[in-house]
């Protein structure tokens, strides 16, 4: 265990991720014996409740929630570590009365990590306040703040949310979540890509015909239709979660598998996007909103049906885009995004297709144009990698057909970690790696923003498509051949 | 259906490689519709048969060997193809009648191919003869004439044996037969290798580190001392199949699938090793003959207790080489190849190992030294090919593990051939790429003579290894570096 104890705050940790994520995680790291001895955590909530009535709010988080039920021992040990704090996040008094909180028993170690579960137009204030408070000095130990995506609305939101923190914060405090990124994923990509001789020779525009990355979900917008109507897919998804793994797939092998290392990598690739230019926006980018269809063999409503969502509403519940990386590994390679909700099927993967081989070896026989080959990565919910490969067809005649090799990162027996498993520890090890840098962040939103605004001054009309599909067919509009297509499932396509 | 009507005339029809392979391959070939119409089978032999108990023998031949049992209708069709001929194979009387037979009536097409089933010894005498009673006279349609290896027994032999077939028949008139390599296992290797974009770019010596192929047998050398104790494993499978398939393995990729193509791709591998000078047969190659051991649980005898095996015998039972290609994709990489019989399992396979990738980007992490990519293609018994890589296990540490990804050629329902049929087809089609070339023969054993004129200078010690294990240990001393090791199974290897 290299991380020192520390003190843990929620902000919010009465609210919806706290209970279903946080708290969870917290415990279940407590279980492994990761959490550093004497670490305490303190939640912070409106609610008048004392510590008994937080710890019974505890154990009904953790009954649903806890693997394997909840170990009597390791709960009594785990309630010890708690502390909870009534406090308003708008009241600089709440600020001042945890520091004294923090300060005057010796009970809470100095190092201290602010998670803040809160809503994102009160990142900067609570920000602010919490420096206001001191309690953002680095005096008797370090100080770190956790929030998590959406950073910002478009390049300039994001810009001023950054100036803001920048006020308070040094980077190296700040940690950016995109859980959506959890360490399984990373470090699967960084293995599969940088510990095996066979796949970085191919992994370059001289052999790469085209990358896909889709993220669909099967859920609606639920009912978080004021975020979503404002945010649509582009902002939700694309712009973060999509783009940072594209980073992971296409940049150069980094020097080392520290944060600095692996972002400046990330913030490379970033930056070698070539910009769409506004004119170019249709044929680069494609939305399209659901409309009623079939999830499950059940009868879901339409986007605009959705409780919420104004009638007149334009917000995109699918997005595609067409990047192409201006860099020497990547030129002229297309890289094809998607992501939508109430999609045909709920998982994120990437998808390589190779060029085709020269066929003229091949004149003379059955074999007209073998299907050219393709590497395919899980990431969920199946985490795995495929290679689809062409084979001679046993027989006397020269034909050919796919064959599939598969293999799943997991084994029987092995242990399924939560993606905030790893990133709260990552808080506490001070390892941002899988953290966003401000810079990151500010790239991605350069790299959508021309599409957001183009797409905010069209409001005549937007394709739709019924929801448990694959979206709109016009979005092959965005290919560059005829033979590019989407890549639904990690199955080999029927010839 | 591209051939044209022909004759098959077997010499030596009524011994064992007629009535194991070759009846039973012409067979099957008729169930297929494959035999041109009108084709005729001519069977040679010294017995004094008539037609109707040759049947008879057919008939049992084909109860063991039919696939899915006798077709009467399909019997009936292939007795009517049938004509028994009685000779003798060292009488010029013999080979007149049958040219008199052949020529005399209308049935025999005048196409015609002569299989000789024979002993190679005879081989030169036979064509001479045949030369004589003007049977590969090409007046009336083209003469062809099979032999299968070994192809003398040294450089010098090999070459004399070419000069007295050459005085009678032009070079594309021979088929030279290597059985091991069935038309399958080249189509496999070529589809392999150049219908998928993944491969290509990775055969060279900037990826591998080094190639091994190994062919060993479970079977000791039954009956058959008086050929194995004057050939040993060096001259009967190292010289020619293993050759052969470090050919198809390591050639540049040819313009085209016609044997010429193919051919000279082959002999300019050959061509391009770089030779083993006498007093580097140690440092390169290894010989040893099997104790007593067990197979299959049963104990079996030592080599030197096989009958008919003379007692003081160093005919070598396992043979191992170490090989060069000086040329520019394969320069330092070495190719390690193995054969023996009364080894652990029978199998054909290929195995490649990649380099290491660069490490430096892992320090700091629990990887010490993954383990390198191995690309396994297995020939016989199962026609496969798997590729072990590297991925992280699941869990918060940084650690990896072996997975390996498998793919069969062969699927359910596939149709099972024997190697003899495509070639007893290639041979009336005019098909010569599965054929040796007659320098193929010659480079082959140019490369393998200064091995066997060192050993058999050496007759004061052999190594021995105990029947149904891999062979010595001491084999490892032909290896370059202590991490280069033979790769038995096509199952990953323990850590």
């Amino acid at each position: 265990m290299k991380a020192e104890a520390c003190t843990y705050v929620i902000y919010g940790a009465t609210g919806n991720l706290s209970r279903i994520k946080l708290i969870p995680a917290l415990y279940h790291l407590d279980v492994e014996n990761l959490l550093p001895e004497g670490s305490k955590i303190v939640a912070l909530g409106r609610r008048e409740w004392d510590q008994q009535k937080w710890q019974s709010e505890v154990r009904d988080m953790l009954e649903e929630k806890a693997r394997g039920g909840i170990d009597k021992t390791i709960f009594k040990r785990f309630c010890k570590r708690m502390h909870y704090h009534k406090g308003d996040i708008s009241q600089q008094e709440s600020y001042v009365a945890l520091a004294n909180t923090l300060t005057n028993s010796q009970k809470f170690p100095q190092n201290q990590a602010f998670y803040l579960a809160i809503s994102p137009s009160d990142f900067a204030n609570t920000i602010k306040l919490l420096s206001k408070s001191d309690l953002l000095k680095e005096d008797a130990g370090w100080r770190r703040v956790v929030i998590e995506k959406p950073f910002g609305y478009d390049l300039q939101s994001a810009q001023s949310l950054q100036k803001s923190i920048a006020k308070y914060l040094r980077e190296d405090q700040v940690y950016r979540i995109d859980h959506y990124l959890g360490k399984g994923t990373v470090q699967n990509l960084l293995v599969f890509r940088f510990a095996n001789t066979m796949m970085e020779p191919l992994w370059n525009r001289h052999y790469i015909e085209y990358i896909q990355i889709t993220h669909s979900e099967e859920l609606g917008i639920g009912t978080r239709a004021q975020y979503y109507d404002n945010s649509g897919a582009m902002r939700d998804m694309l712009q973060s979660h999509l783009l940072q793994l594209l980073t992971l797939v296409t940049m150069e092998p980094p020097a080392s598998m520290e944060a600095e290392s692996l972002r400046n990598e990330k913030v490379k690739v970033l930056k070698s996007i070539r910009p769409i230019p506004k004119e170019a926006v249709h044929a680069c980018a494609f939305r399209a909103q659901y409309s009623s269809g079939n999830i499950d063999n059940e009868r879901v409503k339409a986007y605009l049906q959705e409780d919420n969502v104004p009638e007149n509403s334009f917000t995109e519940t699918y997005a595609a885009i067409k990047l192409y990386i201006d860099n020497w590994r990547w030129k002229d390679v297309p890289i094809y995004m998607r992501t939508g909700k109430r999609m045909a099927k709920a998982q994120s993967i990437i998808s390589i297709c190779f060029r085709q081989p020269p066929l003229q070896f091949f004149r003379d026989t059955h074999i007209n144009a073998p299907r050219p080959n393709w590497l395919l990565l899980g990431i969920q919910p199946e985490e795995c990698f495929r290679v689809e490969m062409t084979v001679k067809e046993p027989g006397l005649e020269m034909k050919t057909r796919v064959t599939s090799l598969d293999a799943s990162y997991r084994q029987e027996g092995d242990h399924h970690t939560d993606a905030y498993e790893d990133l709260l520890l990552d808080v506490i090890e001070g390892d941002s790696s899988l953290f966003l840098r401000s810079d990151e962040v500010e790239y991605a939103w350069k790299i959508v923003d021309p599409v957001i605004q183009q797409w905010a001054q069209e409001r005549e009309f937007i394709e739709t498509y019924p929801a448990g599909t694959w979206g709109p067919v016009a979005s092959r509009a965005i290919f560059d051949k005829g033979s590019h297509h989407w890549r639904h499932c990690l199955t080999p396509e029927p010839e």
